[in-house]
């Protein structure tokens, strides 16, 4: 099974594969759109992209290209964050003057950096921070990084669980060209746009409520069209082969003015993979 | 009258700025937590914070500074953002070797940049961009800002109007240590959270919808304790002290989580400043 996410080797994203599928062939990307270019051209058959962190909010290119491209999503992986920091082997944390990272990352870690007192730089992702100190052999950098990243690239691990707020998780999305078969205990995710009228949210919300079905995520994101015209991606409980999410789907296509289904899929952490 | 903006001199805040007081003292900022810390210690009655773009999205580190500090709103104006390209005088744009800027202006110019065919780089600020490129003397680079940059830092301007999309809009906050008076034409922003049970934020829009209180805004952001858990910021119409308005914030505190009015405030457009 091949699987597209995105690279170099040691991200979470390699972890949230590794959970999904232990022996999948991982190929790596180089950003995000990638991952879905990947899928779309037949490469690999499934890619795994963050789609949420629970200190950063949504992944926005994710959601962009959810509703541009025809990807479904076919499964979820919640992986737990714990940035560690590397640097050469023989660095003490006091001889660094600089350290690297995804901002997201660092942003995660700032309590720590600020004590640590030294200067921060962005880089496209954590493992490649890590790759960046390891490869050009920078003494006195130090990169933020999943641990693994340590040993992949050669570093030792100066501190371990650096970040601020221990509740740091990451939601990862499986896609693939087809969403999930029912297996009982499933999520969809659908996008939509209001009709411009006063309480059209609520009406919609209460499409859900009449049937008692639990929304698990609502996320606004401008429709790009206007200051004030939103998008919401929205996560229930259900498979929209169920007759009473069909039904619900059935009837929100009426009164809404945009709806696209991003697919059921198992909801993670009860025997779904 | 004192005004903290997000500086340097040249950036759409200063244009903010200026139609919110065009006779108003500046005092610029480095970042937006210096804008809330220059009202707190009282160097300035006022400050302008950019709070969402119609193609970017919320401004996440605006929602958080209103959430912990004590910084009320005041007062909102949305400007219409136009990116212009600007280089050293003589340069044409076939002499470009990388464009700089801040993140958000170059992915709102992605279609340009593609077809220019030039490396990008992050800058914290667009005028920030344009300083750098005239104050060093960058020959080959490019800085994308508001066209008024270019006359504060001896550029000249090549293109105007670069944006992908027409429909390009930054609302701004002015925040200060009260809210505003009622004027008969306002606006209320609030901050809530949900107790965790189904149909929770379905109850809460019922709240207004059966005054007809208008939303004009929904933004939910993760509450940084856990995956799905959500705070949401409310903008709707009126002001707090409107009678129907104070019914609805009392009914609302009783089934929440959480509650924080952040503000009332005349909106923007409506002879309001």
């Amino acid at each position: 099974m091949k699987v597209a996410i995105l690279g170099p080797r040691g991200t979470f994203s390699e972890e949230a594969a590794r959970i999904f599928s232990p022996d999948a062939e991982l190929q790596m990307a180089g950003d995000i759109p990638t991952v879905f270019e990947k899928l779309e051209s037949g490469d690999c058959e499934y890619g795994i992209v963050p789609v949420e962190n629970s200190l950063e909010g949504p992944v926005g290119i994710t959601l962009e290209l959810l509703l541009e491209r025809q990807a479904r999503i076919y499964g979820e992986v919640v992986v737990d964050i714990h940035h560690a920091l590397l640097a050469l082997p023989g660095t003490g944390t006091g001889d660094l003057r600089e350290v690297i990272s995804h901002p997201h990352a660092l942003a995660q870690c700032k309590g720590f950096l600020k004590e640590l007192g030294v200067k921060t730089r962005n880089f496209p992702s954590t493992a490649g921070a890590a790759r960046e100190v390891g490869e050009k052999g920078l003494a006195g950098t130090g990169a933020i990084a999943p641990r693994g990243a340590a040993e992949l690239y050669g570093l030792a691990v100066l501190e371990e669980d650096i970040q601020d707020v221990d509740a740091n998780q990451t939601r990862f999305l499986v896609i693939s060209r087809e969403d999930h078969p029912p297996t009982g205990r499933d999520k969809t995710s659908v996008v939509i746009g209001l009709k411009d009228r006063p309480g059209a949210l609520y009406q919609c919300l209460g499409v859900f409520a009449k049937r008692g079905i639990n929304l698990t995520r609502i996320e606004s994101r401008p429709s790009r069209k206007a200051l004030g015209d939103y998008l919401f991606f929205i996560d229930f409980e259900g498979h929209r082969e169920d007759p009473h999410v069909a039904e619900v789907l059935e009837e929100l296509e009426g009164s809404l003015s945009f709806l696209r289904v991003l697919g059921s899929y198992p909801r993670f952490g009860q025997g779904g993979g």
